[in-house]
């Protein structure tokens, strides 16, 4: 028997950038929280405290910062993509590269050409993975809080002893998204391609007619398959956050689906994912993202 | 010497009420965080356990739900002042209440019915206080994120021994607003002096050149006491958000207030009060408010 | 009519601070959170963005470490006199001060001389007010996390239309201790007067037989007052942390108080003080700080 | 090409159970937050909403909290057993579960038979995955902060053009260990294999003289492999939570690592597995868990 190393990794995490860019005097901003998480060959610092491999993380930091100067940011996904293959193409024991990358909108404020306000806790993402000349890019947004007032039933389901849930026809449908999908191919427009696949995930959560948060999960990752070739795959974790009629019958009152007590804890979650069954393999796209 | 009870009071804090409308196919939703306190004579149950002049805080919440069924919640100034006039009025003991309703916001999903997504932690904000007959409107917005990218400048401060800040004429200014005003007279347009004073707040933030953010605040409240004659004064709670300009030197690259690490902490902290000189008296109406 | 500045002040929050004493390999360390706010004639900065008079809060932060090196931090009611004092008695615009400090608590890994490990998430507290050459102290504790799991009935409340809570002689009771104390005189042993205040505190949760949590509230503010005269006032919020015995009923099973539902929010809040009637004015003791 | 559901499972996540049990007048209590996941035959909700397979997540919680009354919770690891086999078992569409179970630790307060502390964040976790007949075990401990004031280095790492950090032969080494270790075998003491396990952690992290955090992570792993033999492989994810000497030299002070400020981001990220090499397979074990 003898005591080994697995996997492993390491790197700095959640980095604050915010960069200005300036066209006259109309400023744009950048929000960005990066990550950047390094493999390779290890060993030594984990055995014998000999670092001569390791790329401090600090100096992963600088490199993020100065890499905003030395070229503009772009799409979250060039600026991973540029980082990763950094970190792997200039030191030698690095073979691998996670690099996560969250942006957080802003709004300009009407009429002003340098002032902006937040938009809120959404969040862009992507996780770009780097394996030697490979590389994967998955891509999402994160904290979609949406709500369906109507349009949602759950019935049908199994009694056991345990059951004591009553079927509805009508409930309120409250989650908040986390989407993340596998890109395939090159030559993307980022941007383009997030815009749309958030557009679509919306409409098609506001418009399915839902019989439970499963078939919409599945209806919002279809719509986003059908419609964008350069999608492989989409992921989605949704949790269902619960929004309770309120019994008012002890006040004499009837509550028609007007009055709800929107609750913490438990909630339902409900994962799934769904596949292009041609898809490129996923190799290490998803390599330390969540899975399920 | 004698031990005696100071004051008090007590409440149901945090009650989540989620409210839907419908007008044929088109919903319309409300979500409104609200805690009540009820203040009086409330000695008994201090010192004795007696609690027949306790309306339980489980009372408080089931009216909360209550009164959303049988009136329309309407503005959150008005459904605090019912809750609170009905709690004075109807319990001999309880003299006073306070309430605090946060409403949080929500846009419709474009050319859906009643489907909605969550416009982020922005909170628009009432504590009404009500002391016997008498009753008091502070209203307000919280968790508002504004950056300027330029247009902030600060310098000439005094340099003592522990000063090794270095004067600047530009640099971000960014800051998450907490704004309270008082009101002041009756019939009142709560809903339209909301959306006027958030649009004055944030275009003085933007237009003001600053010189210091206490500059930018007083600039704040001053704007919406000039414009709004209901307003008798404005706290203001401001957060100097520091964004530092990366040293690139070591990399031989020039930072022109392009590159900016966004610090947690620690974090500068501007307080204070614009007043109208001539205002009624504040009364009861910041009583257990954060003051300053 | 005219605008006024009315009642502000500034200064830098969350300062994090940590320091690590030697006797001989025995190391010492303290983790504390220090914040500083500054009043007094500030007029021109908020007026004209002069900030003459203006101690920039990056020199505030300098002082808080150089303080930290120039003599042994000791106690936080000491060091935060120490910087309160400094700052009035060294800006001539400077008349008040306002210092938080949060000490985290860490222990010794048994057997290791410098390694620690940190003890939750409990405080201790200071606010510490200096106006021109007097000052106040407050003292506290937070985020005592207590449960009782039985010795706390709850009945007798009046029942209005709007009541449907049972009346109950058995109930858990659990709630996280915020507790404020204000001190009076001076040569005051801070360290043993803590100690003795918070045993004090969770000894009289336990030990009092509760018939509402008011009651409990005024027992543990009453035991502080009656063994420790340097204190002339207790002020308490303790949010009631609802354990629902969950209805297990429709499993064919009794709930004898053994299965409950800790629910997150809403939750009942209770805030009172107890005071010492002939204690010395409060002055600016609690001046910004939350009051009810 | 078609589009096809891929993995998927759904559940009732973090139900907050407390349970009292009694001896005499000597009560216990357990603290626990229970999450449940399914999977299996699920793709009729997903694609048509049928939910004739789909145990509500509402059954779920049921079932958590009547399991609590029907017999003693005991360990955790053998409640989530309990639980993930129940499931597999009785619903004939149901093949996996994952039971995530974290448990809050509380003290009894000194000379008290039924009143308690909390302990602080600190968490026992445990992951069951149930697959069919099979069932692993994925134990641990959440947010345990420790700090070492000296024996920490940090030096001889590479220098590129972004590097700018100094070598230091003393530095705190500060981090919150997340562990997670797979037990092999069965007929396990969970309650004392966690304890010991718990005390080799923080014993070596404090003994170990460290030139790398990595160095650091995988003594930790190795000393419980090595004193542990019925658990296969263990996970450890250390964040370097920095605590940078400040520089006091612009107040002519010298500062010997006495004075530091404790940063919140950016933090390293140090994550590794330690493994026996002759272990059983890991099979599902960690499905659904973070990897690296």
């Amino acid at each position: 028997m003898a005591i080994v190393l697995g996997p492993n990794q390491y790197g700095k995490a959640e980095n604050r950038l915010v960069t200005v860019t300036r066209d006259g005097a109309v400023h744009a901003i950048k929000d960005l929280t990066v990550s950047t998480s390094l493999r390779g060959d290890l060993a030594d610092t984990h055995l014998t405290g000999d670092n001569s491999k390791v790329l401090a993380t600090d100096t992963q930091k600088n490199t993020v910062y100065a890499f905003a100067k030395q070229a503009p940011v772009g799409e979250i996904e060039d600026f991973a993509l540029r980082l990763g293959r950094h970190f792997v193409s200039t030191q030698e024991a690095i073979t691998g590269a996670r690099v996560l990358v969250d942006e957080h909108s802003w709004q300009r404020i009407e009429g002003h050409d340098h002032s902006f306000v937040q938009g809120g806790n959404e969040k862009r993402t992507t996780a770009v993975t780097v394996d030697g000349e490979r590389a994967w890019v998955v891509s999402g947004v994160q904290d979609v809080v949406v709500l369906k007032s109507t349009g949602s039933e759950f019935h049908g389901f199994p009694r056991d002893e345990y059951t004591t849930l009553q079927e509805t026809d009508d409930r309120i449908l409250a989650t908040s998204v986390t989407a993340r999908w596998r890109y395939q191919g090159s030559d993307i427009d980022w941007a383009a391609s997030f815009t749309e696949i958030r557009r679509l995930l919306l409409a098609t959560f506001a418009a399915k007619h839902s019989l439970s948060l499963q078939q919409t999960l599945y209806a919002m990752g279809e719509a986003v398959l059908r419609a964008r070739p350069e999608v492989a795959e989409v992921r989605l974790s949704m949790p269902n956050k619960h929004h309770f009629a309120v019994d008012l019958s002890p006040f004499g009152l009837e509550n028609d689906n007007e009055v709800f007590y929107a609750a913490d804890r438990p909630y339902g979650l409900i994962e799934g994912s769904v596949l292009r069954d041609d898809a490129e393999d996923a190799g290490s796209a998803w390599y330390s993202l969540p899975t399920f």
